[in-house]
């Protein structure tokens, strides 16, 4: 191996999910057998590096400073499903099962790993409610010990004494286990089956 | 998901071993959640593209006109290991039981994938035979149908009537499967058990 592949081999092997094996073969697919594959690679990193930014408003991805959802004028204002990541929205909306908005909290409460309120998207879901516009918040946040210490925050710290509804999507989602990788069936039913947060 | 990020995740989703899921957890660490890692994969992306290139002698990778092993003066010149693919060699090498040359086909005769002579580096093979400074050929190839046409291929148009040694790993090898996920016990066995090949 020479230096310029193994650097490559090395970084790939960082990606998530990606092993020893998977990223030699990945390294040898770019680098000798579709050299073409990783012409294109580049150019689509290149082009969503540039292009691919955060909505203002909701965390999630966008190319303007609103994503689509947000600018959406047949989604429900003022209903806002709260999520920990980009791919749990993803999941939610392939499920069909939310006509309202989001917020992307790009991740959960955990003092463990050193992530503290002011570590979350929460400054724009305090500006969102402040605004007036917000009137229900569902928390599709895991099932775990920290998807629950960030829903008692949410609760507590931003909502407050507010006259907003809030829920938490409950049945179908399996204990210790997160938004992203469930179906869509579970997803539907645990929104349908949503129960006061208090 | 916007344009820019979908067409990443189609890129992602072309490389081997790599599915919807795993694309998109990808996608999703490189442009949401850390997007410094991508600038570092782009880095080394754009670096091995420049500098790594085919050894102009035996075809593994190289930065140079010859790679690392063709440049190896303790190597047992003139001795080959012929093999598939680069990840091939480099299974071998991690192995320690190969002290000769290489020299890599990228790819096995395959009418039924149109792989035709033309299309494996037998070319420079053919030169380097005719050079003189060949002695041996050490045949590593995959135990299959492919890798058995393959073998039979060189020993006819390559080697000929020339007095060359020409054999081909037999033992330890299992039907079907091919060298690189050998472990190295299997693979030093399996070198070490060659038989004449006729």
């Amino acid at each position: 191996m020479t230096p310029a592949f193994e650097k490559l081999l090395q970084e790939l092997k960082r990606l998530p999910g990606l092993g020893f094996r998977s990223a030699e073969r990945i390294a040898m697919h770019l680098l000798v057998e579709q050299p073409e594959a990783l012409e294109g690679l580049m150019e689509s990193m290149g082009e969503a590096r540039i292009a691919v930014r955060r909505c203002d408003t909701c965390g999630n991805i966008a190319e303007s400073p609103k994503c689509a959802i947000c600018e959406d004028q047949r989604r429900t204002a003022g209903s806002l499903c709260v999520v920990e990541h980009v791919p749990d929205l993803i999941a939610i909306e392939r499920s069909a099962a939310w006509k309202g908005q989001y917020h992307v909290l790009h991740g959960k409460l955990s003092p463990i790993h050193g992530v503290g309120p002011e570590d979350l998207n929460l400054q724009s879901l305090k500006a969102r409610l402040e605004s007036g516009e917000v009137t229900e918040f569902v928390l599709a946040l895991s099932n775990d010990i920290e998807g629950q210490a960030t829903c008692h925050y949410i609760q507590e710290e931003i909502v407050g004494q507010r006259p907003i509804k809030v829920t938490r999507i409950g049945f179908g989602l399996p204990s210790g286990g997160g938004v992203t990788y469930a179906d869509s069936v579970t997803l539907r039913s645990a929104l349908e089956g949503r129960r006061e947060y208090h």
